[in-house]
């Protein structure tokens, strides 16, 4: 199996620090290494119809007998507590004990859900995490984060549950459909920014490689994104501060997710949010004021959103800003740049405030 | 506020280290404690419908208008995923957020629950214990476990989370009812025998005392049992060996208490645990013979069985030891004394195995 290797170290537990392994067609010998990797653990399979249907569950199993749930419907609507508690019970008549490895393959829905179920199962057993999105592999199924929503708000169940391993195979990405795809590199495209300028020339310079879904690019792509997103989890782990800088675009574009009634997809809101960013970037003397056309540029080479869509509820939008989970007394920190590849920190924070009338300012900038 | 602190150590995760105070009638000042020491973190009181008719909430809130949820019907009934589902909810209908702390007041059941509605409340909020029960005084609340009932079996749901502080008033056991204040006995005298002969010698000449609830003598043995638990459990968090010594009295006590169909308490199949393992430590030559007698002759005292109730079916009794969720190969291992005191330890395990036949013997003496 060829693979590249990226060890996360979980500084505050460093028993739990794990490996992410790289690959390319690689999908059929994960189960082998993993019965290796955890002796004679049982195996438990989490996936969804639209990762079944595509031909990758039938790829993982290799023709090995394992029990495994299918989600269906595939996607947030099934992202609830009765969803988990549906498969523990199916974990539970499979016989399975606490010896159990739970093997989540498929987006960052499969991705939560899955060690959401492993976090809680009988005090909780392990969870490989075998992401096939483009978001799930930039972003999600590295960090701990576990979540479901309740019928009052998104991840209300959730916990902090690293996985035991992640394997990205990125020929799971040829199936992927041209939209899911595309939102999906606007984390890579957040990762470049926050992080790495040479990344984010590299995007820029391949950019009809990536959109051709060249194997080679994308590996290279996913070990970027992999080492960025581990080296800023393992210096805060639970989101104390550095974390943040992950939430670059994401203040905005989360508002503008929710405002639209989850018609945009998550990484066609943070497009528009990076966007928001930057203007207020630009408005905080943060910018040299070219930075942002670089960044539209490349977004837009995407084909994903850089305004917020017409007929958006203005109100709606602002009330979504203030009931962001990150708030505090109402109004939360942003995420800056002072520089491509570089998060503005002052004060040793770096997620800052802005004032409620830059943030309306450029929300009517955003929309025009 | 007079209390006793203890000290309760988490070794893997220092800072997760947590104080046990105990004292009498002091349930009124705890809350304005919990805020001073959490800042300005938002409380969520949890008890049952018997605590809260008790006037124990009453007590504990003392006047604060403190969002709260009272699981109602009280005791097993109630432990599964549906009351977290609804506890969850009334948090969010408070409008509790990450900063909120859950404050468990009641028994063993109150506590799992409250410490995994805690644990999964939006990633992870801290929990407070007030254990309100002679059983959840000397055992659960301590410890970091949770759990809750699926449809199919017993704590499907669960994980470790140790509490952020623990307060034991023994004044709440002064409304507890007599079989449940007798029953939870049993597992500070399970303490006792496991860990130290002084701590049985004081059970045996306060007996008396004990029984007529004498606050000084209640107040000593709430601090033998937090002291004992809290050595185990600091030296073995997650059960991987010494902590099994817990277990001691509770694999013959658990398939007892299950065949009985939950018609025995969890401290009166205990008892009849303790003497079917004093039984298998006499065929095994583990004893001088007379210890069984010491400690028939106190569990007696406390008007718990020491004898397998008759009409129980014994193949269930059977079943139920094979599928002990600790056994290995669909046979437990067995927490045997050697002393008064003290754990029988070979081989570096505190639990070891013990033939089909000796068991199946023990059964017979202990149904007759």
């Amino acid at each position: 199996m060829l693979m590249t290797e990226i060890e996360v170290k979980v500084p505050e537990s460093p028993s739990d620090s794990y490996k992410v392994r790289i690959g390319s067609g690689m999908l059929g010998q994960i189960l082998s290494k993993v019965e290796d990797d955890f002796g004679s653990r049982g195996l438990f399979v989490l996936t969804d119809s639209n990762v079944a249907n595509a031909g990758h569950l039938e790829k993982l199993l290799a023709g090995k007998s394992v029990p495994h749930f299918i989600i269906d419907p595939a996607g947030e609507v099934s992202k609830n507590i009765s969803t988990v508690i549906a498969i523990i019970e199916s974990m539970e008549k499979a016989f399975l004990g606490r010896d159990t490895v739970v093997v989540a393959l498929g987006g960052g829905t499969v991705g939560d859900i899955g060690a959401f179920a492993a976090s809680i199962f009988k005090r909780g057993v392990p969870v490989v995490q075998i992401p096939t999105t483009t978001v799930s592999q930039a972003d999600s199924s590295i960090g701990g984060k576990s979540g479901v929503d309740s019928s009052l708000s998104k991840n209300a169940f959730g916990t902090f549950w690293h996985p035991s391993a992640v394997y990205v195979d990125v020929e799971t990405l040829k199936t992927l459909d041209d939209r899911q795809y595309r939102a999906g590199l606007v984390e890579s495209v957040k990762h470049a920014l926050i992080a790495d300028s040479e990344y984010f020339e590299f995007f820029e310079s391949n950019i009809d490689a990536i959109l051709s879904r060249d194997m080679e690019v994308l590996s290279k792509i996913a070990k970027k994104n992999c080492a960025i997103k581990a080296s800023v989890v393992e210096q805060d782990p639970t989101e104390k501060n550095m974390r943040r800088m992950l939430n670059y675009g994401h203040t905005i574009g989360h508002a503008v997710e929710s405002a639209s009634g989850f018609d945009l997809l998550h990484g066609e809101a943070v497009a528009v949010g990076i966007i928001g960013a930057a203007i207020i970037e630009n408005k905080m003397m943060l910018s040299d004021g070219e930075r942002i056309g670089r960044i539209r540029s490349l977004l837009e080479k995407l084909s994903v959103p850089v305004k917020i869509p017409a007929g958006l509820d203005r109100a709606k939008l602002l009330e979504a800003i203030r009931r962001d989970k990150k708030a505090v007394q109402g109004w939360p920190n942003f995420v800056l740049l002072s520089d491509i590849g570089k998060v503005y920190c002052t004060e040793g924070q770096y997620a800052v405030k802005v004032q409620q009338q830059v943030v309306e300012q450029t929300l009517d900038e955003l929309a025009t």
